[in-house]
């Protein structure tokens, strides 16, 4: 898909996912967009777990149960590795959202549908919860969830500001 | 360009740009692209300030002359509005690096590059200086700049660690 088809084209996929499968090549291909972002100092902090099938989501949905993970044949899990980052610089944050933002685009120019899950693992319940489901080390921190899938039916899009009202030229207005 | 030829072409340029202008159009493009990425609470905090010829972008790059900043015949600085945030969440950092990774792969998509630079306004002193010159009050943070334009020769790359080290299947291996 052309890439500013892909830019309008990407929108928060909050409903119900189809249940068809989602080919492994597909993931690999969201999971290596995403590996591709930039990455502050070149410390490449971002670690992807590929959950492939509704018995590999379930166990990781079963902590947090959206409409989204309850339906979706497919997610890719963001971790950061809190360890070797060089001080005084730590870009985990940078480096996994421009690692999402790349996903996300990268599922919509396949024809997937995705929304960027990370709120409910902020609660410290739910991150240990899930990261015992993924097998993770203590020094990971998972991020983001993405399910992946084809919507069911046209998801809602928010409305934006309009361009005027973000952008100045030369000084801000 | 197709989406999946945008990923593999974004890189880092850290070297020189040649002084050819840059069409505002382009600048519009890149900006509108940037401005279209995942904003959490959808609070869209991030501004963008387009500097477009060597007279917008001096005063910017007085502040701080990196190589990129001393070619670039245009550049685009994003801000964050630190207020307008709802509690507990504050997403300002995702949001402008969602915002930046999908500029930087609009610039790519248009034939320009560019870079990613943030650390040098970290410094207390940089960062004030560089909101004078953009004349943005107090409120906004200037988080990154991205100097764009066609590159002088073929930058460098870094290395990106395998595939394999980075994504597992079901679990972290």
């Amino acid at each position: 898909m052309e890439f500013f088809e892909v830019i309008e084209k990407r929108y928060s996929h909050k409903e119900k996912f189809l249940p068809d499968e989602v080919p492994m090549a597909d993931l690999d291909k969201i999971a290596k967009a995403g590996l591709a972002a930039p990455t502050g100092n070149n410390t490449q902090c971002v670690k992807l777990i590929i959950l492939n099938g509704r018995e590999e989501v379930q166990p990781l949905c079963d902590v947090v149960p959206t409409d989204g993970m309850l339906s979706a044949p497919a997610a890719i899990a963001l971790l950061t590795d809190s360890t070797g980052h060089r001080p005084p610089y730590n870009f985990e944050v940078e480096d996994y959202a421009a690692a999402a933002a790349q996903m996300l685009l990268a599922a919509t120019a396949l024809g997937y549908s995705s929304v960027w899950l990370d709120s409910p693992y902020f609660d410290e319940k739910n991150q240990k919860a899930a990261l015992a489901v993924l097998n993770a080390p203590d020094k990971y921190l998972l991020r983001v969830v993405l399910p992946i899938g084809r919507p069911e039916g046209e998801g809602s899009r928010r409305e934006k500001l309009p361009f005027d009202e973000r952008v100045s030229y030369c000084k801000m207005k």
